[in-house]
């Protein structure tokens, strides 16, 4: 199977777990067997793996999310990097293009595009491997995934299918209904759209190109800031005669605030609290190290973080998104490619971060000119490299670093180092990046 | 006015801001009219000074409160500092022998004690003046306040006076009646035992004398760990034949749990918080330099620290103790007479601290046995010794010191250091001190 994730974009529902550089689909909330916890797109790609080892998983995705999807993903997933943000038409299309050129998938070959965040169990899955195997016999354009509902919602679009059969071709397309209409199409066996489809890589290829003027992957990837913002439904769905819709009738959540997303948690808490015993359904998901006391709470949800606290009515959370869109904040923690950072503290002219260097990993070769910077080692082994010398270093050691001066680090082991910068203008952007051996 | 302040052990009642080295009355929590908050320690000193600018103030204490009290109300207040814990009686002798031998107290003069953290208005200052006076004309051995009740508490100590004059002899005392009883002793006009009372310095010293076998101040101070542990009540009250008790009627507030602390905050949020419009009757104080945001909440209070965080119904605040009891932790911020340090981050064999040290001020000079330390600087300037070698330091300075070295840092300007220490025991108790000049 040929599985396409769709991982969108920075969101604030989830606040202060998620912000503009952690979606939610990152963050590591549902627990496994073995007692470890997995972030919604690891849980996604351990269930993909498990119906199906073969499967060819690509993540269409933006440049920001890269290094945080390599980090708990690993190196072997499948990233199709969208230069900038093109509605879903230009991702898919760039996403079908990579699967074609980079991964060497042949073009009568069926496609899944499947979002990166359903909280699903795994006949999911298996409805995926079947929807492919449909997509790949050409009765259809499109096959479609409809949603057996479970309540009249009017949040979700509907698809209203010609017929009950497990397979159907699809009469039309309904969005977001009122209530009353939305428990009529219930009535009639209409399904939910989840987003899900499978189409045959020429397909799209084909659309692509009668919209797009391009010749191939590397040169729609160059052209990709000039292209139209047009949504996949707009471009291809609305315009397809024959599609056809797949039922699945099992388990399907979308955990996009607090008060869902709490639901699917399998304990009331995660990290360090106490909850005396007047608490009732309330949930705690503690980031830090100190500990959350929680005294006589109902139907709350507390959740601290590095970049904050929220402490909310489990029903009121759902409104949360304009209070944190209001905040203006430092990222105090960011998951990279290499290992992941924390800020520590900040000051006008200074702030300290803890680096964490994965064992094998280093970080870019690169330079700032705006700050010096000071490495404290206090754990692990590695070699820094620093204006082109080498040196072995370990926890004690200590190594400064002018402004201009270029530099980076590897890890032997995991390492970890306490950073200071300073200077009058500390930014993310104060960064230029060099080829180690130049 | 002389005045003795009783100044309690830690608690942890008001967790997270209140813990084993920083008690309740060091919490800065009132605002003061310059926007700024004082702690009750502070307003209680500022009360005095403004109804008697030249009284001669002695905070009784432990030796862990020194650092605190002088961070907070300068170098000028006296401190009578107990070696360890013998109750209120050697604690008040101690103190009474130091106004003596150290200030220079007349033996015939009156002397005031009151406990540290009062919530009053100056009224209740200007009945301590009074209360001075009438000591200081000997017609009892001791004088006593007594508040007149606001509802009938079961939680207080009871004086019942022989007649409702300003000033009366006390008929007796009643602990902690019942709430029919404490009805009753309300009608007859009898008054709370605030723990206040004002004697001439000779009676108590009197007293001293006739139970411990000392020779001064220093005697005392030396055999201190040696005395039994009496309270003031069994040791001297309780065989006085002649009390009198003055009556103060205005406003007098305990704040010993969250919800009577945030009953007298002007303000619902102190810090970096917001709450959305349906929150109600919620109070919220943040230390952190991250946001709070609160959603849908009732009747509760939200206390954030770099020791944890706190979510509870007012009510159920009162009931922490058990909870917050069973935490083992790290202290992560703590003041110090030099200024205040904060602890940024703890690994298995390292741990990295923020200190802050005012400027004109110095660390003792010292070593330690177990870990390396480095400094890194990154703001301020100032002056650094190691092994008695000097240098002058300023940001982006780094300073590297093995265990068993000796060390010191003063600051000219205000400096702020990322000290990151390295060992296999990190302990506080690790600290050897030594004479610079040495």
């Amino acid at each position: 199977m040929n599985i396409i994730l769709l991982s969108g974009g920075s969101g604030k529902r989830l606040w202060p777990l998620s912000n503009d550089v952690r979606s939610k689909q990152f963050i590591k909330i549902f627990k496994k067997e073995d007692g470890e916890y997995e972030s919604m797109v690891q849980r996604v790609y351990r269930q993909i793996k498990a119906v199906d080892t073969d499967a060819v998983v690509t993540i269409a995705t933006s440049r920001s999310q890269v290094s945080t999807i390599h980090n708990q993903l690993g190196e072997d997933v499948g990233v199709s990097v969208e230069p900038c943000r093109r509605d879903t038409f230009p991702a898919i299309a760039l996403a079908t293009a990579y699967l074609k050129e980079v991964r060497g998938v042949d073009e009568n070959e069926p496609v899944v595009v499947c979002p990166v965040d359903p909280y699903v169990d795994d006949s999911y899955f298996e409805t995926l491997k079947k929807l492919s195997v449909q997509a790949g016999k050409g009765e259809a354009g499109l096959v479609l995934m409809g949603i057996e509902p479970t309540y009249p919602s009017e949040k979700y679009g509907y698809i209203i299918p010609e017929n009950k059969d497990a397979v159907s071709p699809v009469k039309t397309f309904k969005e977001k209904p009122d209530m009353e209409t939305a428990r009529k199409y219930i009535a009639l066996g209409t399904l939910w759209n989840g987003g899900v489809f499978a189409y045959r890589l020429k397909y799209v290829l084909d659309r692509a190109h009668e919209l797009i003027d391009f010749t191939d992957y590397a040169d729609l990837f160059a052209r990709y800031d000039t292209l139209p913002k047009i949504s996949f439904d707009y471009a291809v769905v609305e315009k397809e005669p024959a599609i056809q819709v797949m039922r699945y009738c099992g388990e399907w959540k979308d955990l996009g605030t607090w008060n869902t997303l709490t639901e699917a948690m399998t304990e009331p808490v995660i990290g360090d609290a106490v909850l005396n015993d007047v608490c009732e359904n309330v949930s705690v998901i503690n980031e830090l190290n100190v500990p959350v006391v929680c005294m006589g709470l109902k139907d709350m949800v507390v959740s601290v973080s590095a970049e904050g606290v929220l402490v909310s009515d489990k029903e009121q959370s759902s409104y949360i998104k304009p209070y944190v869109d209001k905040i203006e904040q430092q990222i105090m923690f960011a998951e990279k490619s290499w290992g992941s950072f924390r800020v520590l503290d900040v000051e006008e002219d200074s702030m300290t971060i803890k680096v964490t260097l994965n064992a094998g990993h280093r970080m870019n070769y690169h330079s700032h000119l705006h700050r010096d910077e000071i490495w404290n080692v206090i754990s692990g082994e590695g070699t820094v490299v620093v204006d082109g010398m080498e040196q072995n270093v370990k926890a004690g050691d200590v190594v400064t670093m002018q402004a201009g001066c270029r530099h980076t680090v590897s890890a032997v082991t995991e390492l970890k180092l306490i950073e200071v910068q300073l200077g009058k203008e500390i930014s993310v952007h104060d960064k230029q990046k060099f080829e180690l051996d130049a």
